[in-house]
């Protein structure tokens, strides 16, 4: 809480690893949440997400905040760190304190991606950071879930790369609260920005030039003014029952042997047993892991 | 087994209500399944779905076969009578034991819709039908794992309606094994079909038009072929594993009081708890449910 690096990178990893101890400091710390705002950035491979978080990193620690930044997407430059077993930090923020880059590589079979990330973004919001900045790719529904647990969602898209594609990817487009058109200098922008207000989805439109930083500037200010008009969405009621059913079920699922489902699978699939004794054999092992 | 309709419809009454014989039913005829071919039919609301069902109906029954609905779609005219609270069968079809129709209009907050629909599933292939088709709106999760037991599932799509807007719809099209163009008799059919192939989906597309039956006997065709080189994929050992995970999730949250999780999430929202503890105190709710 003092902000200091190390211990923040100590803390991360005891619970990235799901430690007891990583648990107990979780539990400490949440009083001490609330006060970052939390940004989802997600989008397609090849959206330029992470040049575009690269930018905003900057401008933010121009404007004096603070910056966690939480990746998720396998895809990601700041993810190699975690692929590559050593954590690293992008070069250009390397020296600055005001940064703190944490990368998720590992997911569980039956879940706990998102609720690694949930934890991850306490326990930077706990550390003071003012903005946590959660990247992921937007193909699969781990990645939404992700995603709802942002104070503001924003989804980036490219002209050009088939609409169709960007779309498809798992009902990505329906949890956007901003989208930003990256390559907003490419010809077919004009017709992305005419494609996405068809949709008649309420969500503003930002048009960014990532690599250069063009109008990324405008995008942190929409993205503030999202914030203050839907509140701390990430601490609502509704956010929190949607977390903690997952959560139960990540926990009641992990309790479960590893083989234990695929195993009763292979006996109903050869008729050797029905779904429904396969069921309430499941819903004993349970129990008995539970009350352990 | 033998056929007979008011048994079905006492069967199916048993099963939906989930009463303790209706589960003791299920178990006894799980052994007399895996005759049925299994049809998934989705797509987004106005696609036509019904229409293009009641053509396949009238299709299958001139061949000889027997057919079961399954109408998840509250948008379907099948499903009017679960929602009148009276279950009717199509008038077109009414007087024909060969075709049996029954709607899912209920849900659980916490699913069970999807465990619902694979028991009548397997309740209509017990009793002896060549064909089960079931019919969902393709619009949410839920529906996703309904298509996803289906042997072969059916994407339709029309025309003209805003593909973004169609495929927008929670990643349906990643399931496709079929694509059914509806009311292709419209301008656009062409260029929707180019854009389906330009997804590389290894789906065939299919162009119908379900008010006069144009195609539908060649859709049904690439069905059985589709069928045939997968085989009976919903009685796989990984769509039974996905299922047992589906219906243990399910039995577990299930078990729970009703407005637990939303009573915990309204405490750690105003942190009057951690969420840590709040799982933990749910975990034991569960435990001491399971163990009645």
């Amino acid at each position: 809480m003092a902000g200091d690096l190390r211990s923040l990178a100590r803390a991360a990893t005891a619970i990235e690893n799901q430690t007891a101890a990583g648990r107990e400091l979780s539990a400490t710390l949440f009083p001490n949440t609330g006060r970052a705002v939390i940004i989802g950035i997600t989008g397609a491979p090849g959206a330029g997400k992470s040049t575009l978080v690269d930018q905003m990193i900057a401008m933010m620690r121009t404007a004096g905040k603070s910056v966690g930044v939480i990746a998720v997407d396998p895809s990601s430059p700041f993810t190699r760190g975690a692929i590559l077993g050593d954590r690293i930090r992008m070069q250009r923020h390397h020296a600055d304190a005001g940064v703190f880059v944490r990368s998720m590589a590992t997911r569980g079979k039956l879940g706990g991606l998102a609720r690694g990330t949930l934890e991850m973004a306490l326990l930077l919001d706990a550390a003071g950071r003012d903005y946590v900045i959660v990247e992921t790719v937007g193909v699969g529904q781990d990645e939404v879930d992700i995603a709802r647990l942002a104070d503001v969602t924003v989804v980036v898209l490219v002209p050009n790369m088939g609409d169709e594609v960007q779309a498809i990817k798992a009902g990505i487009m329906e949890i956007a609260d901003v989208f930003a058109i990256n390559k907003a200098d490419l010809p077919g922008a004009e017709r992305l920005e005419q494609e996405l207000r068809a949709m008649q989805s309420i969500a503003p439109v930002c048009r960014v030039v990532s690599t250069d930083g063009t109008g990324v500037g405008d995008l942190i200010q929409v993205i503030r003014d999202v914030y203050e008009s839907h509140g701390p969405r990430s601490r609502s009621v509704e956010s929190w029952s949607l977390r903690l059913t997952e959560m139960l079920r990540d926990q009641l699922l992990e309790s479960l042997p590893a083989q234990a489902i695929e195993q009763h699978a292979e006996r109903v699939a050869e008729k050797m047993e029905d779904p429904y004794s396969a069921l309430a054999a499941l819903v004993c092992l349970v129990k008995e892991k539970v009350i352990e």
